[in-house]
């Protein structure tokens, strides 16, 4: 056997093969077929074939180059792993960095074509369909070719980790709220509307729709508890196909009583191929291997996913799940801070704290919660300058000592069977602080709350809101780049479409139900980074007396339990109406969460949360 | 000779002309073939088929039966005037009422149609590209043909307006700030971008896109100073289309010596028919007619008018215009106020007051001021339950009487040679003022100021701001619907392209230079209609020390000078910032306006802006 082969080797048989199919270059993205936010280690490719470790990335290889795209969040370790590798750093950030796709156009400009024709190999299950059109569109009108083809598979051979084998599980209705029956139907009625007289069936590749309409769960990926798998539904049947391997008898059990058909993982293609009729699939989460399956004989249509839009209503099942999972994310959020305030800095043998220390101490709190599954995302724990970097993640040999005194950001949350969790609170260690820091910390607070507390009629979109929880730091003159909130979905990923509160247009008007972020923040170079973040939901609000209009109402519900760090207000910024919404809140987070602590812990956060 | 048909005659004569033409249906709309907001009395072929005298609707005749679309507005005028006509009044306002496509299909699915085949005559100038090509692709899929004809021209011959025939003049780069030729040489360099190495035609039809292109301004229709004109650029010549009757010797010498070409106004058909290469027209703003003359040998390629943007961003000499109209706008405010204060309800005669009266008073006061040419729209003025009336006009035969007591809505604006106003004030006439009323004003205020101060980051859209409106009404459950802020254009249209502030999205980032109105309100049925309103230009704010950012900033400058009803504040809603901003507002209109006063009205100014 063959040892390991090295970045070059792996290039040099790619090539091999791109001369093979008669390519001029291949595309490795770092996706995988489901258009998964965490993937499962089978689909590192780019990682494989690059050396590179990080989340995101490209690699594109020509016969006589090889390049990877990533982002400034990975400038560093692309550049420290990418050294022996050949392959060249395309910084993406950077404003001056061409798209890959610009890059391809100027590689055929510049003559570099094999026999006249410049034919790009990709996997089409890397891509979303929406996203191998606009390839193509922009390719082909560079003269370029696009062709599906998988290089990689026939490659990576050697130690090439399996597709989790992890059972799946039944996801209780206790939890979930509706059956599977009901969502099914509910579903399918949507589709026949789109459909009245026609066979139809819709193909579903996101694992949160599948583990959604299925009420199903697994362990395959890091922080989202799905279950890796394609789905079909159809007028008269549904289809899972998935891993012999991943069902127990319970499993097997349960999706048979609910006559979902169950058929291999690869069979997929083949049972795409069979249908007839409309194949309805929605263009920008369903991957374009499956899009190509669909037969000529059979009528594809793109469908937004109305699986999404059901999905992101969380019913009164799931937002009570949601609000008993947030006290039990609260108290060990709360025995974590009083930890942080009391022992940490004080331990027997002075050791000095990491932040990985601090990462590892708060799971290890939330892991003795009731119904805690896992982390919802990888925690970020930045100290002082490390809390202004929006995406940092500390690691065992790369994190910052952490010390009695300045700014410290947190920003984790828990997957509990009840509810998923995201929370950020950023706090003051100790030392004097600065007047702009209790500045920066209260225009943050201001906009938080302004959002948390805005009513607004029905069809308004989160892009609307936005400002909301800006006008403060911009009077300022400050913003963030980030959005301010993000969906979140309901023991399934922490971040979720189609609801979002971003500059961005989306027109995705906010539904009663929906759960979203509400974490602005401010970011000082080399100084701190400040972020305060909850969950919030929408309700409805009652019509007041005086309204002028018929329209329906909403408010937001705040979600989340914790006290904020009141040492870091200016007062002298703040109105009554926010003072008393603190107040307010503070005396909720004591009443619901100090019965679920010891007596010690309960009077550590009736000191948090005293009135102001 | 006839005497005028009567509109069952012209119905049948038309009819008679859809059966030669074999069409099921005829649409005649409300429109002209430049897109225009206000129309000249030539194009009123909706008007002259139904005897409906609205400004607003569109008209559907098929062989046996005519119908006519129009909003809530016109419901009751609609009802009267199409009394005698055979006209089914459409309530387009409805929710149960179809769209016209929708209607137009229904008919094809219930199988009138002729010959098996349906076919829609349209005149294809009073449509822009992008809504006719949305209504062929509605109506083809339903099997429903659409033919480009002029079916009114050879019905009306009788006393059809001619298009009007005022003299075009010249605009002073006194005012305009810019030469034509600065302006057409920046216009080409954009159009060339986009067509780097070939020939290329840029097609107008918009008149205030010709008006601000060529520096001219005309008398041709109410309310905006246009010239009924097409034009084509072209990289090395522009030709101006208009008819020879608005040309006097002036206004000629003034096109030649600027190199614009002159000819007929019906020739732009045929000169299009002789261009070749890239054709670019703007789909929204280019009527159809206009577009089906490009030859096939040419390439059309819509543009976004690149006219629009450049018209949308003032220059200085254009804002420095702008202020000083506001001032003799404001100095004819304060003299009305004065009079509808102090005199309008104690004349001798005990004459009742009318709300046109209170129009033509206004009116009167605007036109002594210097360079004032006409009103830039109908002076809304709502008393009382009609200020709730959105778009309410009064007429002599259908107006209210106004006492001294109650709200009184006021919105007008001027047309001066040096810019364009609109502004609304809403004032207490007498007697106590509900609570409820001075809360709605208070919101209203408080929101129009919210707008007015905000800082944002280059790149904000306008419907990003917007909320910022409507927060404090929406705290108490009440909002309204019209736009919060539309674009005004500079001795041009009142309402300009593409900058607004409104819920919808609109992909138009405000820019240096936009002029856009800041007008919240709040209308109660039968009650009272509030609404305040400023017009307010984005300026550039300086980034600030404590910036995190390198964006860089804008902030508004409130353009508008006139004083608000303190009588109307419920001072227990307010901030001091914001009574602050008031005073330093009012102090600001008394310094600029009273020098243009006399000595009596300065010092009731004086008392108005008195500080709170």
């Amino acid at each position: 056997m063959k040892k390991s082969m090295t970045t070059k080797e792996k290039l040099a048989a790619l090539r091999q093969l791109m001369r093979e199919q008669g390519l001029a270059a291949y595309i490795i993205p770092g996706n995988d077929p489901h258009a998964s936010e965490y993937m499962a280690a089978h689909w590192f490719e780019m990682q494989w074939i690059s050396g590179f470790n990080g989340e995101t990335g490209t690699v594109v290889v020509t016969m006589d180059q090889a390049l990877l795209w990533t982002d400034s969040r990975y400038y560093l370790q692309a550049g420290i792993e990418l050294k022996e590798s050949t392959i060249e750093l395309m910084r993406e950030s950077d404003l001056d960095c061409p798209s890959i796709t610009d890059w391809l156009c100027g590689q055929m400009e510049n003559g570099t074509c094999q026999n006249g024709k410049y034919t790009v190999g990709v996997n089409p299950e890397m891509f979303s369909v929406n996203t191998f059109k606009a390839w193509k569109n922009q390719l082909s009108e560079a003269g370029i070719g696009m062709k599906s083809v998988d290089l990689i598979k026939p490659l990576w051979t050697e130690g090439r980790p399996a597709i989790p084998q992890d059972k799946l599980y039944p996801y209780s209705e206790d939890y979930a709220g509706e059956s599977v029956q009901s969502k099914l139907a509910r579903i399918r009625e949507m589709v026949n509307g789109k459909c009245p007289n026609g066979k139809w069936a819709l193909l579903v590749s996101a694992l949160d729709e599948i583990a959604w309409l299925f009420n199903i769960r697994g362990n395959d990926v890091e922080f989202n508890p799905v279950v890796i798998s394609y789905a079909v539904l159809e007028a008269d049947r549904c289809t899972l196909f998935v891993d012999e391997a991943k069902l127990d008898s319970a499993g097997r059990n349960y999706l048979e009583f609910n006559d979902i058909t169950i058929q291999p993982y690869e069979a997929v293609f083949d049972y795409i191929r069979g249908l007839r009729g409309t194949i309805f699939y929605d263009g920008a989460r369903v991957n374009e291997a499956v899009f190509e399956a669909v037969s000529p004989e059979a009528k594809a249509q793109h469908l937004p996913s109305p699986i999404i839009a059901e999905k992101a209503k969380k019913n009164a099942v799931e937002l009570e799940g949601e609000r008993i999972a947030m006290r039990r994310d609260a108290a060990a959020l709360t025995r974590f801070f009083r930890w942080l305030e009391e022992e940490a800095f004080t331990n027997k043998d002075q050791r000095p704290i990491t932040e990985c220390d601090i990462m590892d101490k708060l799971h290890s709190f939330r892991a003795l919660q009731e119904n805690f599954v896992e982390e919802s995302f990888g925690t970020i724990a930045g100290y002082r300058g490390n809390g202004a970097i929006v995406h940092y993640a500390a690691t065992p040999d790369k994190c910052a000592e952490v010390k009695p005194e300045g700014m410290l950001l947190l920003d984790s949350g828990g997957q509990y069977l009840d509810g998923t969790t995201d929370i950020t609170r950023t706090v003051w260690l100790g030392g004097d602080i600065p007047a702009q820091a209790k500045r920066d910390y209260t225009y943050v607070l201001k906009g938080h709350i302004a959002l948390a507390t805005v009513r607004f009629p029905r069809g308004t979109r989160g892009n609307q809101l936005d400002a909301l929880a800006k006008q403060y730091m911009w009077a300022a003159g400050i913003t963030y780049g980030h959005g301010t909130g993000h969906g979140v979905g309901h023991f399934l990923g922490c971040h979720e479409a189609p609801q979002n509160v971003r500059t961005d247009n989306n027109p995705t008007p906010l539904e009663l139900g929906h759960i979203i972020s509400d974490e602005p923040g401010i970011y000082r170079t080399g100084e701190w980074g400040i972020r305060t973040e909850n969950l919030i939901t929408v309700i409805p609000a009652p019509k007041t007396e005086v309204a002028t209009t018929d329209d329906e109402w909403y408010a937001f519900e705040t979600l989340t339990l914790c006290f904020y760090d009141t040492s870091l207000i200016d007062f002298s910024l703040m109105t009554p109406a926010e003072i008393a919404w603190i107040n307010a809140y503070h005396q909720r987070v004591y009443d619901e969460v100090s019965p679920l602590l010891s007596a010690d812990d309960a009077a550590y956060l009736a000191k948090k949360c005293a009135k102001l």
